[in-house]
């Protein structure tokens, strides 16, 4: 079975599993429309191909932790979209959660989802508890206070932000957390896969900033123009366009090289590459192709 | 340590390590004036209440199953406040969490406690895993999807609902929990515990439907009439008051008789007895009052 059907497979699992017949309908309904379809699964493909990586030897636990990073991403999807945040009327190409159900099922469907994540993790602590112990810290420390998402999302709330600080944790600490995640799934020490995740985060955060202003909303999905519209810390502002896109390389090729020495490092490198092929428009991203190019060309 | 010092104690712990000098200080105000001052810690006591009648041989277990179960709790609070469900201006006779701090900040804080309460539960894995994995469930139980809070709250959503349904998602869930996570932190199976859990949680949401109605706002240090103006399903809407009354009274006297025989049943009684004497204006609960003291009356 391939990454991304894996996931597919493994979220349709946890979600059917709380989604009985003896389960308020609504909210059921709201919980699949904000999981399905899913977006690129950047994160859990990220922690699934870490895993691999590592050796993949409890699919169960690798499992469990892509689809907690994802079930928890698309929460903070769901909460971000609200009319008190982004008021955004789409995401993914459909209709936003509390855009289709109401907003009151779009703060449930959030709760919901963190629930399940957590709920997800804990129900492997049995078969492994050391690495689960190590799963569920990472997963609380790449969501909640005082680094995670929910951390980011609050330091648009500050009236001074700190932009490493606040992309770190609005974005980074939850590729992290995937990145963390995956080897700790497969019994491999987190520290040397720590790099990898911050570096993509604070890429994927910057290419996002940069999509905002660079893209149209129907390329993207969702509406443009955000992060202007709501006085948000952003790339783009900070650095100028030409300046976030010359982050964005440098963030990307660290990425790269930070990959730890491992059987499925190639293989990671391919991902990750095809990923940032899709993260900003191509006709800003020259230097990135040819800095892939350069790093492609090296021995192995 | 009192049951009481020993909950704020730890409330207190856990919130510190998360809101220290790195977190975003709004947020971190936020998830202060959601967990203090407490309202009546009903759950966590109650929690705590049903460990030590186990004999609490892991306090820190307890501890940690009974901030989880507060921080839940005041999650629901804080969301349940939003201007998108109760839209009250006050929680525990002060401004609610979105009235303080706005509705961003509101949502955040909602999110970043259900993190802090299965961290707090996490946190305990590697020292107890057989009793973690049992607490972890049963708290995803009480507050996801199909049969928790967050189920419950969804109820309100939906057309059509069952009364018993209902209460038992929005309250009943929780009080479950407690019961039953007090038990399974002192290494005792929960099974024997839930009964009570399921009846106290029933008359609570009773009682509360009957406090709406028969309180007043500063009495109750939230607003009034709340269930009548968002049209929501209520035991005196379906009962009348009279009929409530009676609803609650039975509750209670299963509540009091299902107390599985153990060393601290007694001190349990006599919790559960004080709580019910707050639970409803005491002009409406002579009759309680009098199975009460019946009971009492019997031989131990």
């Amino acid at each position: 079975m391939d990454t991304v059907r894996r996931i597919e497979a493994v979220l349709a699992e946890v979600l059917g599993e709380v989604n009985g017949p003896q389960a308020p309908r609504q909210l059921a309904a709201a919980l699949k429309h904000a999981v399905f379809p899913g977006g690129a699964r950047i994160r859990p493909r990220l922690c699934l191909a870490v895993a691999m990586a590592c050796g993949d030897d409890a699919p169960a636990l690798a499992n469990a932790g892509a689809a907690a990073i994802e079930l928890l991403h698309c929460a903070s999807l769901v909460h971000d979209d609200l009319p008190c945040f982004d008021d955004a009327d789409t995401r993914r190409g459909q209709p936003s959660v509390h855009k289709a159900f109401g907003e009151r099922l779009a703060v449930l469907a959030g709760d919901a989802l963190i629930v399940l994540a957590f709920q997800t993790v804990s129900a492997q602590v049995l078969h492994a508890p050391q690495r689960c112990a190590k799963l569920l810290a990472t997963l609380s420390h790449g969501v909640g206070m005082p680094f995670g998402i929910v951390a980011g999302q609050a330091w648009e709330c500050e009236s001074t932000v700190d932009l490493g600080h606040y992309q770190r944790a609005k974005t980074g600490a939850l590729f992290s957390a995937a990145t963390s995640i995956g080897a700790a799934a497969a019994g491999h020490a987190c520290e040397p896969w720590l790099d990898l995740g911050r570096w993509l985060g604070e890429a994927y955060q910057v290419a996002d900033d940069i999509r905002d202003v660079a893209s149209d909303a129907l390329e993207l999905g969702k509406p443009t123009g955000q992060d202007l519209a709501h006085g948000r810390p952003s790339a783009v502002s900070a650095l100028g366009l030409g300046g976030a896109v010359a982050r964005f390389e440098r963030l990307m090729t660290h990425a790269l090289e930070s990959i730890p020495d491992c059987p499925g490092s190639r293989s990671l490198q391919a991902l990750i590459r095809a990923e940032s092929r899709r993260l900003i428009p191509t006709h800003l991203a020259r230097p990135v192709h040819a800095a892939r190019r350069e790093l492609e060309s090296r021995p192995a």
